[in-house]
C-alpha cells in the first residue's frame, strides 16, 4: 500500500516551484520529511530487523499483491472485510482467501497458547461420540451435556445430577455438534455479553471434557492434535493443560503423572514417524478459582511432574475467566514457594477493564518473573508496563479469534497488537481454543493477525518474524532451540521456493 | 479502586514469612516493587501534574464515591455497563447517572472540537420548523428532506430534484425529528457499517443546511447554541464550518464574510450578556473532497476573513469522510501556500485503517504544522507519529461519542484514548456533532471519557486536566489565555464549594 505515496511523489515533484511563501518548510525537506517520518515507522516495525533473500522477495510480491487486493476491497466495501467483522461470519470467506491459503502451507512454527482440550476440530473430537460404551447425562435443562465411557452405568464415577446416565443414542450424534462449539451464526445476538459468551464456553469444556477423559480417546485426541496441528504447519506446540481427570471403563483414575505421560508417550512416537515435527512442551496450568492454600497441591504435582518428565513439563500457570476468579495477588505468596527455575508463564490481562485487580495481574506476572503473559490484552493502556516486558524480553501471546468471540474486541482493526506490532514488541500469535470456534490450528490467527491487526505495509517480514518468535520465546533450551530452528528453516526455504514455482505455473 | 490494593498489602503482610524459598524477590522488595510500579505509572497519567486543594480532595472523594460504585455495578453485570455500550442504548441511564450529573455541572473549559450546524440540540433545532415561510422538498425516496424559507417557492435558489418545494405542512413537525438525528434504538441493525452510517450522517447535514441556512435563524441558531453550551458548563468554543450558503426570504445570499460577521456579532451580543463567557473563535473548513485547486479558493476566502475578523478566525481545516474523500497529500503544495502565520487544525487519522492513505494524514497533518489533530484516531499504532505531537505539543482532539456512532470502535474500553491518557500525552476530549447523537454539547463525552475510557483510577485531577487542556490548547492568544483561565477557575472553584456543600446537605 506504501505504492500510493511513490505515486504522491511524482504528483508533488510535477507540481509548481512556488514553494517559498512557505517559511515552514521546503518542497523539497517536506518530500524528505516526509519519506524519513514513513520510513521510520517501518524500521522498528515488527520484522524489521529480517532480511528477506531473493526468494523469499519474489514470494512477498505474489503474497503482497493478495494482501493489497483483499485490503482494497475492504477498503471499497468494508462491511465486507474480513477483518473488520466477527471471525463467525466471514469463516468462509477467509477459508477462499488467497492470503489464507498462503498462510495454510506457510511453516508458521510454534503454537505456544493453546488449552489441553480445545485443540483437535469439532469433526475429529465428534468421530469419538462412535466409539463403543458411551454414556450421555443430558439435563435438558440448558445446561452442559456430559459423557462418559464405561463398561456399565455403575462404573461411571461422575453424578449425572437431577437425571441419569443414559446409553449413548449414535442417531443423536449430527444434532450434537454445538455441544461442542461456540460457532453460531448470529454470535451478537447468542453472545450478548462476556458472562454469556464465557458461560457457554465453559459448558463446551465440561461437554469435552468427559468425553475426552476416557484414556483411549486421551491417547487418540493427542494423537489427532498433532497431526492436525503439523497439517496446518505447525511443528510445535506449547500446551497449557488442567489434567483434569482421566479414566478407564472400570472407572479407575491415572494420577496425573500418568496422565502427562501418556502424552509423552504419544508425543514420543508422533516424533519418530515425523522427524521433521519439533516437539511439544506442557504447562501444568490448573484452575485460578480455588483458595490460596490450594496452591501448594498444585506446587507439589508440578514438582513431581517436573522430576519425572523434565524436558515435557515447561512450566506454570492458573487458568479460568481472569474477570470473575481470583487475581494473581491471591497467591503471591504461595507461587514464590515454587522452586527458583520454575517456569511460569502467567495469564494476565486478558480484559477490557482498566486500572482495577484484572489488568493489574499483569503487574504480578511481570514481578513474578513470568516468561510470557497469556493474552496481556490490556497492557497497552500501561507504559511502564510495556517497558518492562521490552525490557525483560517477556512475550504477549496474542489470541485474536479468542478476543473476539470472548467480546473483548469487534473489529480486530482495533486489537491492541496493531500497536504491540508497531513497535517490535516481543510478542507470538496463537490460537488459544481453536476448536471451539472453528479454527485452524494456527493459520486463521495468523491471518487475522496480517489481515485485520498489522499495517496494510505488513509484509512477509512479518509473517516469518512471528514464527522465528514462535521458537524463540518457547521454553526450549538452547540444543533444542539450535534443531527446532533448523527444522523450521529448512520447510520454510522450501515452502517458499514450492510458492513460487506453483505461482509460475498459474 | 486502588483501594483493592491496599486490602492486598494487609492480606500479605499478614501472610506467612517464609518467603525465603524464592531468590527471585524477598516479600518486603515485592510489595515494594508492586507499589513502585503500579505509582510509576499513576505519575505519568493525564492530569498527575495537578495538585488537588483540601476543597478539590473532599469533592474528589464524593465523586470517586460514585464513579467506584458504578465500575463495581458493571464489573459484575458487563452488558449493562455504559462505558462499554452504544450510547444510544446507554443514554437514559447516563443520564441519571450520579457521575454524569456531576460532570453536567461541572465547568469543563471549552468545546474545541465540533461542527457549525451540528451543535444545537434537536428540540431547538425542530423549534425552526415553526417559523413561518417554511418550504419542504421530500423526494419520497429516503434521500434527504431538504428545507428552505421563502416569500414564495419561487424565490428558492436550491433546485427540489426529482419533486417540488412545498409549503411546509405544520403537522409534520413530529415525525420529522429523524431527519436531524442519527440517534436510533437499534443503531447495530441500522448502521451495518461505516459507509451506511456516513451516508445517513451526510444527508442529516443537509435536512439542516437548508433549515438553518435563512439568515434569521442562522443569528438564531448560533444564539441558541451559545446557551445551551453555557448552561453545559462550556465557557468557550473553537468551532469548524464551511460558512454554507446563508440566505434571505428573496433568496439574496450573504457572502462568506458576511456570513461570518453575523457569527461574531452574535457571539459580541452573547458576551455583553454574559460576561463569565469567555468567548468563541471559528475554523474555515470547508470541504476536502474537491480538486486541489479548488484550495486556492478557499485560500483566498480564508485570508479575506482573517483580515476582517482577525480574533474571531482561529484557522483552517478541510472536512469530509476521510476515508473516502482525498488525503491531505493531495493538497500538501497548496496548503503550504497559506499565509504562514495560519493555524492549521487537520482533521487526521479518523479512521481503523492502518498503513493507507487514511492515517497517513497524521504525518501530512503534523508536517504542515497543525496546532492539533481532529481525533486522530489512528495515532497510537504510529509511535514515531505519538513521539512528534508530544514534542510539538499538537493536541489530539478525542471526540469519543462521535467515534462510537461513526463505528470506529463499539466499546468505549477498547478506544485508543486510554493509551493517550495513560502516558499525558497532549489531549483536549470534545462532541464533534452532539446534536446529532442526542449529547449535551460536552458532558457526555467527558462522562465517557472518564467512565469508559480512562482509568478506573482516574480521579477529578484528569477532569481538571481536562478541563485546562481545553483551554490551553485552544487558539487563543497570551491575553485572551489569561483571562480565561480566570474566569474558568472562578467558575471551577465555586462548583467544587457548591458541589461539597449540597452532598453535605443530602
Amino acid at each position: 500500500m506504501r505504492r500510493a505515496f511513490c505515486l504522491f511523489l511524482t504528483f508533488i515533484s510535477l507540481g509548481g516551484t512556488c514553494w517559498s511563501s512557505n517559511p515552514r518548510i521546503s518542497f523539497e525537506k517536506y518530500v524528505e520529511a516526509r519519506w524519513d517520518l514513513l520510513t521510520s515507522e517501518d524500521r522498528i516495525y515488527l520484522g524489521h530487523d529480517l532480511t528477506l533473500t531473493q526468494d523469499e522477495k519474489d514470494f512477498d510480491k505474489i503474497l503482497m499483491k493478495y494482501k493489497d487486493h483483499e485490503i482494497n476491497e475492504g477498503f471499497l466495501a468494508p462491511g465486507n472485510f474480513t477483518g473488520a467483522r466477527h471471525f463467525f461470519h466471514v469463516l468462509d470467506r477467509i477459508n477462499s482467501s488467497k492470503v489464507f491459503q498462503l498462510i495454510r502451507k506457510m511453516p508458521k512454527g510454534g503454537v505456544l497458547h493453546a488449552h489441553d482440550t480445545a485443540l483437535l476440530s469439532t469433526d475429529c473430537l465428534m468421530k469419538f461420540l462412535e466409539w463403543e460404551n458411551l454414556f450421555m447425562c443430558d439435563k435438558n435443562d440448558g445446561s452442559a451435556i456430559n459423557f462418559w465411557f464405561a463398561k456399565a452405568a455403575d462404573a461411571i464415577k461422575k453424578p449425572c445430577e437431577g437425571s441419569a446416565w443414559q446409553k449413548f443414542d449414535k442417531s443423536n450424534i449430527r444434532r450434537l455438534r454445538e455441544a461442542f462449539t461456540l460457532y453460531t451464526q448470529s454470535p451478537d445476538t447468542k453472545y450478548t455479553d462476556i458472562q454469556v459468551v464465557w458461560r457457554e464456553f465453559l459448558n463446551k469444556f465440561f461437554a469435552i471434557e468427559g468425553l475426552v477423559g476416557y484414556v483411549e480417546v486421551w491417547k487418540e485426541y493427542f494423537m489427532r492434535t498433532l497431526i492436525e496441528f503439523q497439517e496446518d504447519g505447525v511443528q510445535y506446540l506449547e500446551f497449557r493443560g488442567l489434567l483434569p481427570p482421566v479414566y478407564d471403563l472400570d472407572g479407575n483414575f491415572l494420577s496425573k503423572i500418568e496422565i502427562a505421560e501418556a502424552y509423552n508417550k504419544v508425543l514420543q512416537e508422533f516424533l519418530k514417524a515425523n522427524p521433521s515435527f519439533i516437539g511439544a512442551k506442557f504447562i501444568y496450568a490448573p484452575l485460578r478459582l480455588v483458595p490460596a492454600a490450594e496452591i501448594a497441591n498444585y506446587r507439589e504435582t508440578f514438582v513431581k511432574l517436573k522430576q519425572k518428565l523434565p524436558n515435557f513439563i515447561a512450566g506454570f500457570d492458573l487458568v479460568g475467566p481472569e474477570d470473575t476468579n481470583f487475581p494473581l495477588k491471591t497467591f503471591v505468596e504461595e507461587l514464590s514457594k515454587f522452586p527458583a527455575d520454575t517456569n511460569f508463564f502467567f495469564h494476565a490481562g486478558e480484559t477490557n477493564w482498566n486500572g482495577i485487580d484484572v489488568d493489574e495481574n499483569l503487574v504480578d506476572a511481570i514481578l513474578l518473573g513470568t516468561k510470557r503473559i497469556g493474552h496481556g490484552y490490556a497492557i497497552v493502556k500501561h507504559p511502564k508496563l510495556l517497558a518492562e516486558v521490552k525490557k525483560r524480553g517477556i512475550a504477549i501471546e496474542i489470541c485474536p479469534i479468542s478476543n473476539q468471540v470472548l467480546k473483548l474486541v469487534a473489529d480486530h482493526r482495533n486489537h491492541p497488537a496493531a500497536i504491540l506490532f508497531s513497535d517490535d514488541y516481543p510478542v507470538v500469535v496463537s490460537s488459544d481454543d481453536p476448536s471451539l470456534w472453528q479454527a485452524t490450528p494456527l493459520s486463521h490467527d495468523f491471518y487475522v493477525a496480517f489481515m485485520g491487526i498489522a499495517s496494510a505495509n505488513a509484509n512477509l517480514r512479518f509473517l516469518k518474524k512471528l514464527a522465528l518468535n514462535s521458537l524463540r520465546f518457547s521454553a526450549m533450551n538452547d540444543k533444542e532451540m539450535k534443531v527446532a530452528l533448523e527444522k523450521w528453516a529448512e520447510k520454510w526455504h522450501s515452502f517458499v521456493r514450492e510458492a513460487i514455482k506453483e505461482h509460475k505455473s498459474q
